[in-house]
């Protein structure tokens, strides 16, 4: 095992990163004089679009002919969007973006109709009480499992910014819950699901005063800053999130990063990467080090393993302590009973992913050109045998690295993220190179004969990958079709649209996940947010509804005790408040004139009453900032004051009909002086 | 000229739907079998993918190579989502959504950074008063042109939900300015920009009680319910409308619709489509009809003809009033001065546009399977020689129809809307038949031999065509490269998302405009609003910024009083305010630690100091709801009370560089009780 001298390999970014642009730009230039596959046809639109025979490959291996089916569904993080990005593969073509932690008015979340409404505020946190949040910054989705494969149930993510949790229902693409976890301010990658979507699992970001909501400076981080590995349990019949049957394991006040879940021979175990185990809070301007140099001294920060089965019997055997609502195992209660083990691993890590073995952690130390590679079984015996080089401040037994270390591949400057084939390879995304390495595992598992532990292809990226994304990439058996490079920058590979450049996705052909190379396909323009990370399902394992059933309300996926069919809408006043049940259907809205009284409250229950695919209806009304997308067999209930007096135009937001222009009606808000105004 | 009866036709609607979907439902399963090109790479991959030899050519016509760039760029409307889609061409790749009506983080629109604060504050109609507007439903983009060609500089575009209109600046692609208009509440299809970008128009869809801001029944519809037409007045320095001169026209309680702008020689003229003159205001809970059905009811609606120049002197003259602080022009004066014609325009129309000559006017009746075809020079000599038929119920003159066409085509079931092609096409999209009709002009215009006023070809397209938009095609020299359908219904078209489907738009190669027909290249999902209208630019006109100029504040284009370079970081108290600048550069922030009291007033001045193209970095601050983009060069300020206790952290949201994770620092919000903090 070898660490290169950070100072030297610091020195080396700048210079790494000019390289890879330069080479990267003379590839860009080359000349295109179009190409002669032998096809007249073929031949003739190529030479006047300027493709090369490599352009024509490429061009046949992405495209989906119109009106055919993308074979994969690709689930993106929306980053600071605070959105989720659906993407269908291998067209790359954006199918949805899903409203998840910011409001939405195209599918009217946020504007008025209480599906949006509630969400958003059941995900407002307790802790400050005066927060109201309107945006996310998503990181790691994660698909539901059932025996380590994604089922297509239901999908959550994180928001890095303010420690939530969102869950999609992938029966209607859409977000029914968010919650602000207790005692986590901020998250970052620590989200997954356990094989079998028992629970959902976020830690920490950077730690917080502990108990959350009080109050300490940095000059007590060590002794009052904690963070939390947090297992959420999943409801299997909803996909919701139950806190009360939910659990913590306390951590220490290191930053902990990337977090993913053992899988068959490590089912059980969850591991966390973490770094500025210095414990260093910055002070630029306060005579100290910025974080970014205090956090890098060390030369080993520690991969957290804890075992989840364990501390659930911890638990349920009363040993945990509620803190904000939420059962907490304290760090004295998780080295005593076993829980809670530490790894050394490299020069300021970041991913920690593992193998669809379950046997092997692979972990990227962003200033070690290495990864490393550790065994579950190894692991294991070591923290059976207490085989511990000590603990750390907290009391949490460090195991010896040498010990549980399966071997380590040079594979390039700034390794970030692993994704793995079936073949017993893994794929490391390098930030400062631009490119990703292939490399093998450990023998049992490597089937095509080649070395194990052994680099073996390398292919550019454009530029500066952060993860990387391999075709049903997280489940126990990948299936080595394609793999998708999340890059950073952009800079020159599109159009220039301003000075906030797109991400840029490429899209990479495995070529089966034998001993061939890797072969780059197609890039992707993303300008709709910075995505993180992206789990990729098979399109088939999808079963997502056309329709609602008639007067469904999409919070509950129940039938709606406000549904109407036609003929029964009606309006009642009751004092203030009037109350209406509302139609829908090409093209008119029924009743379609509304009379209320400034300041009356306003209850309006809509249902579109239509059983036709596609057949969406809209429901705006002008200058009252209301707004709700009103899905074929939907019903959504309004409740606002009308406090301004007018004659307000509302109106269908989806083009549904010929006549669609005329499904429209007038809310009028008679001024508080006149006579009161007939139901 | 020949109009159906309304009926039969309306009743086959039905019945033309379920056709055409069986129809495509039967193309879309055709026999895949793997195509025989000759070239045994290209034919394997094929095979493999089961495309047929069509899939093949349209692949190698759509597919823009990795690292290349598009050709055009077509900027659509984002329905009701509130943004604007910037998207590439031919690849039909999203290069960025940009923010417009709806706040957006990703960009920092409205998440505490000022330029975004401002930005939608000033778009907040004063009438009435308490609205605070986040949403849009933005319908029609128009790009700035110079002698009637678009020229990259600004891009306009319309609310229809709440009347309002965006300007954004195409040197960074960053919303500048919302503008709520005057006495419009709601708005549709009325923007344009004229030839030169002396105005951008936009016309109210329906009336509201007269003036803005009063209270009027329904049953005073006719009395007291007026419309607008709106000439905003654009500066030509900062593409920002400047209310103080522009003005509208007092427009008659119809149901306006799409508008165009007169070309060439129509120049100074405004056109704007219209429907309801029946005045029907539904009421079908009051024994009434629908409105779908009141509005129907006449053959003929009115083509309303604006001429803007002798407007323009009639204001100068001071013959206008002001009303809620525009010059408006009443309805009276635009009669007796000649600005305002009405021309009959059949069965419930929706487009009107202007071909490239500037002459031939085509009015899509929705109701009618015919386009009409107006000439400007039959339309100029009639209102010269005032050759009317009588005039409406406001006093404004009715031309003859017969005195004014040119031409009629049957194009079939549902004509919308029409552009143009430089070789004398029309094209018109048909909603209900779901389909492009081609058909030529005059032959003045036609330079292809074919007969004047025909029906050329036609081209089914998946489902429900609303807008068309062809590459240039709003300027006086259209480039007949490829033309863009706006599908309303997409329904199996895509992979099931769930009830709410995506749009669909169509790629077709126009083949140059001549006499071959049109081909259907490929299908794009839009799962991020409904998109109505786009405007499609030659790539190599736009010229945005890659970085901005040092210390550039976005707002403005100019350098930020708050700007500062390397070194001139600090923190300044004056009783409750702590004011602080920031700079923000791989990988840190300066300063990075902020303790203030709780309930203190903090400013904060954040300067990108980086030049590097792409070095964007974001800043937001745990649970507070603030994130802004600091792209390169860019100085930005927040303004906030530090109203929670705690200590929250703070991180750059873009992933800057290899230790971008570090990146963070602490904000120290000092509970009230505690002692006075330092700066």
């Amino acid at each position: 095992m070898k660490l290169r001298a950070k100072t030297a390999f610091v020195a080396a970014f700048a210079g790494m990163v000019l390289l890879a642009l330069t080479a990267s730009a003379a590839c860009s230039d080359n000349d295109k004089k179009g190409a002669s596959s032998g096809n007249a046809d073929l031949d003739a639109i190529a030479q006047e679009r300027g493709l090369t025979p490599e352009d024509m490959k490429h061009a046949l291996q992405q495209f989906v002919p119109p009106g055919s089916h993308d074979e994969y569904v690709m689930f993106a993080s929306g980053g600071h969007s605070g959105q989720v990005l659906v993407i269908g593969m291998p067209s790359m073509r954006i199918l949805k973006v899903i409203a998840v932690f910011s409001p939405e008015p195209w599918q009217g979340y946020g504007y008025g109709a209480d599906w949006g409404e509630q969400t958003l505020a059941e995900g407002n946190p307790t802790i400050p009480a005066d927060t109201d949040l309107t945006w996310g910054d998503t990181h790691h989705p994660a698909l539901s499992e059932t025996g380590g494969e994604y089922d297509g149930r239901y999908l959550y993510i994180n928001d890095r910014a303010n420690g939530r949790v969102g869950m999609i229902d992938l029966r209607d693409f859409r977000t029914k819950q968010l919650v602000a976890v207790p005692n986590i301010q901020t998250s970052h990658g620590g989200m997954f699901v356990t094989p079998n979507s028992e629970y959902v699992h976020v830690s920490s970001k950077f730690p917080e005063p502990w108990p959350a909501g009080s109050y300490a400076d940095l000059t007590e981080y060590q002794q009052k800053y904690r963070g939390a590995s947090a297992w959420l349990k999943i409801d299997q019949a909803t996909g919701r999130i139950n806190l009360d049957e939910s659990f913590e394991v306390e951590l220490p006040p290191y930053t902990q990063d990337l977090a993913d879940s053992g899988k068959k021979v490590s089912e059980g175990w969850g591991f966390i990467g973490s770094f500025n185990t210095e414990m260093a809070t910055g002070g630029i301007s306060e005579g100290g080090n910025s974080l970014e140099a205090g956090a890098s001294r060390n030369n080993f920060d520690y991969l957290h393993a804890i075992n989840w089965k364990k501390a659930e019997e911890v638990v349920k055997a009363g040993k945990a302590e509620k803190i904000n609502g939420i059962n907490v195992i304290s760090l004295e209660t998780a080295a005593a009973e076993g829980i809670f083990y530490l790894i050394p691993e490299p020069k300021s890590p970041h991913g920690i992913d593992v193998d669809p073995s379950g046997r092997y952690m692979v972990v990227g130390g962003k200033l070690d050109p290495h990864v490393t590679v550790y065994d579950f079984n190894k692991i294991k015996a070591a923290a059976d045998a207490k085989d511990f080089e000590g603990q750390d401040a907290f009391g949490i037994p460090i195991l010896k690295f040498d010990s549980v270390v399966a071997g380590q591949v040079e594979v390039g400057a700034g390794p970030l993220h692993t994704q793995f084939d079936s073949q017993g390879h893994g794929y490391t995304s390098l930030f400062l190179e631009s490119a990703v390495a292939k490399f093998t595992l450990g023998d049992d598992v490597v089937k095509t004969g080649e070395a194990p532990f052994t680099l073996v292809d390398k292919i550019p990226v454009h530029y500066n990958i952060g993860h990387l994304a391999i075709t049903e990439g997280d489940t126990v058996t990948p299936d080595d079709k394609y793999l998708v490079a999340l890059n950073k920058w952009s800079i020159d590979r599109f159009l220039t649209v301003g000075p906030l450049h797109p991400q840029n996705f490429q899209l990479i052909d495995l070529k089966g996940g034998g001993t061939e190379k890797m072969e780059m396909i197609a890039d992707m323009p993303i300008g709709v947010g910075e995505p993180h990370y992206t789990q990729i399902i098979k399109a088939d394992k999808l079963k997502a509804l056309d329709i609602y059933p008639a007067g469904t309300d999409p919070t509950t996926m129940t039938t709606s005790t406000n549904a109407i069919v036609a003929g029964e809408e009606k309006v009642e006043r009751n004092g203030n408040t009037v109350e209406v049940w509302m139609s829908a259907q090409r093209s008119h809205f029924t009743p379609d004139i509304l009379r209320v009284k400034e300041g009356d409250r306003v209850i309006l229950h809509v249902t579109n009453i239509e059983q036709t695919k596609d057949a969406t209806h809209g429901f705006a009304i002008s200058q009252y900032n209301v707004q709700a997308s009103l899905e074929p067999g939907e019903t959504t209930n309004f409740d606002f004051i009308a406090s301004k007096a007018g004659a307000y135009n509302f109106y269908c937001t989806e083009f549904c009909s010929a006549l669609h222009l005329e499904m429209a009606g007038w809310l009028l808000v008679e001024p508080a002086g006149s006579a009161v105004a007939a139901p």
